[in-house]
């Protein structure tokens, strides 16, 4: 049975030739008291050296699968498996409620997949190929080399400390008071509205939102049960008569996205952002402030956060995260908020998980210190403007639509006639190899079937102009056939 | 004001000329239209190149803080902040029940804390100082070489795909069949057990384990309100009558750690592991099993785990996690189970945090398949048994016991006369400079007073023996007491 080792170069050989044995004897073709072939005579078999064969024993001894008898060779130990009658369990009936809601309302096991040679417009990710590797590395091996072995153990819930305070001065540098606050590190913005929410809410409770939202924290907000309130957006953000309409003292939080919001695109301005303040503030409904891609602004001033006009209050709540711009492999979000409310939220997070990898918030952090972020930013945010200018632009001259939204950011936003389905747009579009996220997946309320969202940030300027000449085709043909 | 500026060598000079000069905006110093000093006259002023100065002023116009007037220089944006009235929210209100109790539990917040010079004996982490930080740097720098762009790009909520394989294949070699099984990638076991319960139990529903068990076990319970049941121990693991007389059709899981039992260090016999297995598979109860630190035995031949017996079979999940002997701050666990059941339990990591880090995945993959996990258990094994060897030994001599547990792993668990509480006995021994995990917290029904466990890992020989010096004469103090 040695003969039939075949060795390849995936991993070392005497690794190799241990997996082997050890399947052998877990199979039971190798039976306990057995004496494997000679050092030499194996060697001779499988035509490497004989200190490879004996590497692989001495690691097979260590694993408790062989044992040696002195000047004689090494046995086979007892490690025959019992295997028992099959014991078939029906997990399909296990699962609670949770379970079950997430998985259906997990799009990405129901959306449409990309396959080789179409053009996707479906993703906001930034895009692979502008990535600084280069820096990554270094910065990776600074940090090991400073202290490599800490960072392998365990560390703190709360995060990694030099991260953190890089992060209160960055908030700082948002005009964001560090008075009386704190920051929790997560897994990402996922993570740290889950926890927010998991923390704060009981089902049932009531939750505003604007109308269309962030798909995720849809998802999240329904998984905690709760009651979900959107309010309808002007062009400049959340309308405000209607939230006015819809926010009572029992309101237990709100959701908000003021920069590039998600899925539209819109920037609420500053004046705007006081007079949310001040209704939330006159309920005493706590904001929930979603900074995403806030650093993808392609020109005009600086925009101050919400967090930012609360001062040293604590009413406010700001999730940040560089997953979604600079690397959304590094799993890295952050909670600012009062101190008292980020000590309990430790506390959660670490019932969770622990803490979030201390490799990648090394990484992260060595990488933002040394300027590497600013040199990022200024860099892909050209290359990003390029493609939003020419989407725009494309998105004008052949989609027919009612209005288009977006004022930075790695997607447009565009609303249709009220005639028309994106699904049935995005079924023909896939036909002819261009997809894209419908809109219907943004709204609270099941509407919105006439919206779709186009992210650009990982096609050619090309393709951009390929793929909205493609989707425009369909959806003339619909019109004409609407109107038929 | 820009004499005021002091700059020091922690971060690059451009950046601290932008943040400080943000920062004046920021708090009104700096209004409006206000022109900057030329770059000539700032860099004169804080002895800077003048490149480092137009560095600065650039970054600052791409952030949106500062316009350029062609010719004329640089001047302030319209970046005020109108900050608000103080909005205090009293959070303390707001928590629900779950963080309540999360708080509560949190032994972090309320153990005993560790001073310099203090000889600890709470922590069951491995040594830093034996990890391979240069096979790390190693493994890290090789995928980034391969795949650095895409590893820095969003994953799958399953896992890293090269590294799933290889621990299909490390399970194999465990003995457990991977026919209708998968496996998903957790931010270690905490997740791994958090996801678990949080998809297939409700509040009240009744669980078995061993008594005592790990105290983060025993946490996830209790904030998943389940009905604990503990079964008590004999010397080679769960009582079996007693089982018998705990376990119910309606009894939802069951969570063991088979092999060094964590507190007790015990390893339950492979006869006994079927016996355990045919009584759950009769009441059709799963079984979570724990692997925990399975790899880290110092004799005898490969146990087998309990999945192993189940065959193709479903009843058993598996949760492994490297993370306990090999590198805690790479977040990395695993749940080996059904296939079907990974598939919802994929849908419920995606909706906590997209996916574990995949830097993390990668470089714990090209590390273990380069052989490195052996050559350090090899290596680390010695090393620990020894220090095993000698706190058994140290036990024995130094500390009046009943009972000494622990046949292997980086911790024994002492039970000393029942009189004792062993609380007492850490507040003398705090006084003198040495701290243990009281046993408490291990027990699921506040029993256990009289145990406690010692870990050793981090320990050396002579601190072991000093600090079990010292442990023995508080409780030969308090044993006089007592029986005074």
């Amino acid at each position: 049975m040695f003969y039939d080792l075949k060795l390849n170069d995936t991993k070392p050989v005497y690794l190799q030739i241990k997996d082997y044995i050890k399947s052998m004897i877990l199979s039971g073709m190798l039976q306990k008291d057995i004496k494997l072939p000679s050092t030499r005579e194996l060697s001779s078999i499988l035509n490497v050296s004989r200190n490879t064969v004996i590497e692989a024993y001495k690691y097979l001894e260590d694993e408790g699968f062989v044992y040696t008898v002195r000047g004689r060779g090494f046995y086979v130990s007892n490690v025959e498996i019992n295997r028992q009658d099959e014991w078939n369990f029906n997990w399909s009936s296990e699962f609670n409620s949770y379970a079950k809601l997430s998985e259906e309302l997990d799009i990405v096991k129901s959306e449409p997949v990309w396959k080789r040679g179409m053009i996707s417009f479906k993703s906001i990710a930034p895009d692979n190929s502008y990535f600084d590797v280069e820096e990554v590395k270094k910065a990776f091996l600074n940090r090991m080399a400073l202290e490599g072995d800490k960072l392998l153990n365990y560390g703190y819930a709360k995060g990694y400390k030099p991260l953190i305070e890089y992060l209160m001065k960055y908030m700082e540098g948002k005009g964001v008071a560090k008075e009386g606050k704190d920051i929790l590190i997560t897994n990402g913005f996922t993570e740290a509205f889950d926890i927010l929410l998991s923390s704060l809410t009981n089902s049932g409770d009531k939750i505003i939102c604007e109308n269309p939202t962030h798909n995720t924290a849809i998802k999240i907000m329904k998984l905690h049960g709760l009651n979900i309130e959107g309010v309808e957006l002007d062009d400049d953000g959340i309308n405000l008569e209607k939230l006015k309409n819809k926010i009572t003292k029992d309101t237990k939080l709100a959701y908000l996205i003021p920069s590039y919001h998600n899925p539209t695109g819109i920037i609420m301005p500053p004046e705007k952002r006081i007079e949310v303040f001040n209704i939330f503030k006159e309920y005493n409904v706590p904001i929930i402030e979603d900074g995403f891609n806030e650093e993808l602004r392609y020109s005009g001033s600086h925009v101050a956060p919400i967090a930012a006009l609360c001062g040293k209050g604590n009413g406010v709540i700001y999730i940040g995260s560089f997953s979604k711009v600079l690397f959304p492999g590094l799993r890295i979000g952050w909670i600012m908020a009062d101190k008292d409310l980020i000590s309990v939220l430790e506390s959660v997070k670490r019932s969770r998980n622990i803490h979030t990898s201390f490799i990648d918030q090394a990484i992260l952090f060595e990488y933002l210190n040394g300027g590497n972020f600013e040199k990022y930013i200024k860099r892909v945010r050209k290359i990003y403007k390029e493609k939003y200018e020419c989407a725009v632009k494309c998105a004008k001259k052949y989609i027919p639509n009612k209005k288009i939204l977006g004022e930075g950011g790695l997607h447009i936003f565009l609303e249709l006639s009220d005639e028309i389905d994106t699904r049935d747009v995005l079924s023909e579009c896939m036909k002819k190899g261009v997809i894209f996220m419908p809109g219907d997946i943004f709204y609270t309320d099941g509407r919105g079937k006439n919206t779709l969202r186009l992210g650009f940030s990982r096609n050619s300027i090309e393709d951009i102009e390929k793929g909205f000449k493609i989707i425009g085709n369909v959806v003339k043909n619909m019109n004409m056939e609407v109107t038929k």
